[in-house]
């Protein structure tokens, strides 16, 4: 058994999850959304990620964390800024001691839904689904869930073909 | 008198320089690059960045931060690494309690050199006039000498300007 944190990253809404996963079987244990306020400044901003980070860390003990890689637009202002988010995410877990693993959208939606076409509310859908007991207050928390679900899977194939078994 | 860091962000290469200003005069306090391994998984190398310009905090006790406001370019996954080097170089001072403030290339071109198309020779070269004693071993020490030192311009024109004076 272990415990997972997914982390979908965003300078004004960073989505989180926390789940256990047992063998084949996952459990939700906690999830949400740490918000930012719009007119801070971008350090005082990136601190309160990191702050939070760091307190869901402690709080719920995961071992292993998986980051979602983000989609990366034609604007050069907001890419830059969803970086600074995105390093803080990557940053925080490694602080920790934690193994952070990074998945993009398209694996994520393949492993919550089975497809990488998959709509945002097919894979929200699919998370409650798995998930019993979430909350997902915001569509970034269902993000971070679905990366944490996502993780599990491959975690899961990793070790089966350590230990020498074929893949599905 | 105070002291001033001044931060050039990349994920690889980060330059930092302090410096002690003491009304119009400047003084070279210390220098240098910190590196990360390219080897090494991203959510390591920021915290290797991380770690480093929290020992330099520590060490020289600066009072404020500038970081430059790094070119944005075409390619959207270089521009997402810079931001994750650069969120590191805007959190940790804002952990430390320092004030942090933020510089485009053509500003602190034009504060240390006087023009906004100042070539990097050039500015390394007045960066070395200013500053007697700079170590200099990679130009992104020299540019994070310089946004300290545009730092330190800005500083004195804000604090004339809020003592009813006129700016220059």
């Amino acid at each position: 058994m272990i415990r997972l944190i997914g982390i979908d990253p965003g300078l004004r809404f960073m989505g989180w999850g926390v789940i256990e996963v047992d063998g084949n079987r996952l459990r939700h244990i906690a999830d949400g959304v740490l918000a930012t306020d719009g007119d801070q400044s971008v350090p005082l901003r990136l601190k309160t990620l990191h702050d939070g980070l760091m307190a869901l860390l402690e709080k719920h003990q995961p071992r292993e964390a998986a980051v979602e890689e983000t989609y990366v637009n034609r604007n050069g202002a907001s890419t830059l800024k969803l970086g600074y988010a995105r390093g803080v995410a990557l940053l925080t877990p490694a602080q920790a001691g934690l193994p952070v693993a990074e998945y993009g959208a398209m694996a994520v939606k393949r492993a919550v839904v089975g497809t990488g076409a998959a709509t945002k509310e097919q894979v929200e859908m699919m998370v409650r689904r798995l998930l019993p007991g979430a909350t997902i207050r915001r569509a970034d928390a269902s993000d971070a869930l679905a990366v944490a679900i996502c993780h599990a899977h491959h975690r899961a194939s990793a070790s089966r073909v350590a230990q020498g078994q074929r893949m599905a």
